[in-house]
């Protein structure tokens, strides 16, 4: 089959940039290409548009071809557009990110895709086309919008305590964050419920647990919030 | 010319919302379309891309085109890809945004567009395709941005007052702020230099005024910060 056009036209693609947590690190899910450009080398799951189908969609849909994640909650985090990033043609990519917990999803090669596994974003080898750039652009993104919205909290348990919530913290923004300071500025988001419960089963003494105020979380997601750590 | 690909692909285009303040309002520029399809309607500067040309200057083109506005800082706002909102075929858009002093730039419908104006945010007309939803995305990230990141500031004069900084606030939000705690909230940012300088030639009585701090400006900027109103 051909395709015609009066004018001519870039390709579009979608790329997602996918977020993983584990009991050590940020890890970010990439997948071995088993094509050309790039043949064998690393890149962020994505592929081609398809007319009539949502870009959103798109992006969806090639992480789980690609990988075999489903049901992941998709943002989008910019639209790449250099004529060069492509050594093919004009290709401008549109580049989706999510933050998932690493240990809920298994991760399979599937269609497309020799290969897919988790990195350590300190470990990312040179990916193929712009993809380390978009990587970079995804890190700052994450990094950049904790600070002012709550984010992963939906990867802690339904109660936990406030070391918990440190370490995801800290995790994401790979540092170690000052205890009694978290603290202060945590509990002044006025966004966590304090239970009336503590750990159970643990070496150390028992910390307090608390739950999110579903309510307050939403409203403080809604407007945003500072959160300088 | 006819241009063939193995594989049907979407359009791509740019679009452009380009804030204008002056001295009553937060406005926007629209221009009035000369082409079918939504022909005499009016909507966002804007239109298709070139292969070859980065996406991003195929919206300053458009704006210059369409608007006669050069030398604009755009920012990318988001890229819409839902395949109904253009009835012609499935065309996805990397929509832009900028804020510029409305006085600094006058305005001319250049080809492509039959007239070009600024609108009252309120007074903004059922546009064109999804360009409505595109204008209210873009207020969305206005007005939520500013709340963590210093916008506008270029818009005032060098030397200005607490006053004058207000009221570039009120305007872009839309709604009037307490005096006191404005102040003390901006003061406390800590992106300001208090001269030695009053305001001369005023009625009133004469006010500080103050400049930008460049350099903390330029680290707030990257960090990000909260500013409560």
């Amino acid at each position: 089959m051909k395709y015609t056009y009066t004018h001519p036209r870039p390709a579009v693609t979608a790329d997602c940039v996918v977020f993983g947590l584990d009991d050590e690190d940020l890890k970010v899910l990439l997948i071995q290409r088993d094509n050309a450009p790039f043949e064998g080398c690393w890149a962020l799951p994505g592929g081609f548009a398809r007319v009539g189908e949502a870009i959103e969609e798109t992006a969806r849909r090639e992480l789980a071809e690609e990988t075999g994640l489903k049901g992941v909650f998709l943002e989008q985090l910019y639209t790449f557009g250099d004529p060069h990033r492509d050594p093919r043609e004009h290709v401008i990519t549109v580049a989706y990110f999510a933050l998932v917990n690493l240990a809920a999803h298994t991760v399979r090669p599937d269609t497309d895709a020799r290969n897919a596994a988790w990195f350590e974003i300190e470990d990312v080898p040179e990916l193929a086309f712009d993809h380390n750039r978009i990587l970079q652009t995804a890190c700052q993104r994450l990094r950049g919008k904790i600070r002012y919205v709550p984010i992963g909290f939906e990867l802690l348990p339904r109660k936990f305590t406030l070391r918990q919530l440190q370490q995801l913290y800290e995790k994401i923004l790979d540092r170690t964050l000052d205890k009694r300071n978290f603290r202060k500025k945590i509990l002044k988001m006025d966004i966590l419920a304090e239970l009336d419960e503590i750990e159970t089963d643990v070496a150390h003494r028992a910390a307090r647990l608390y739950s999110f105020d579903k309510r307050k979380y939403d409203r403080m997601t809604e407007e945003g919030f500072n959160f300088e750590l």
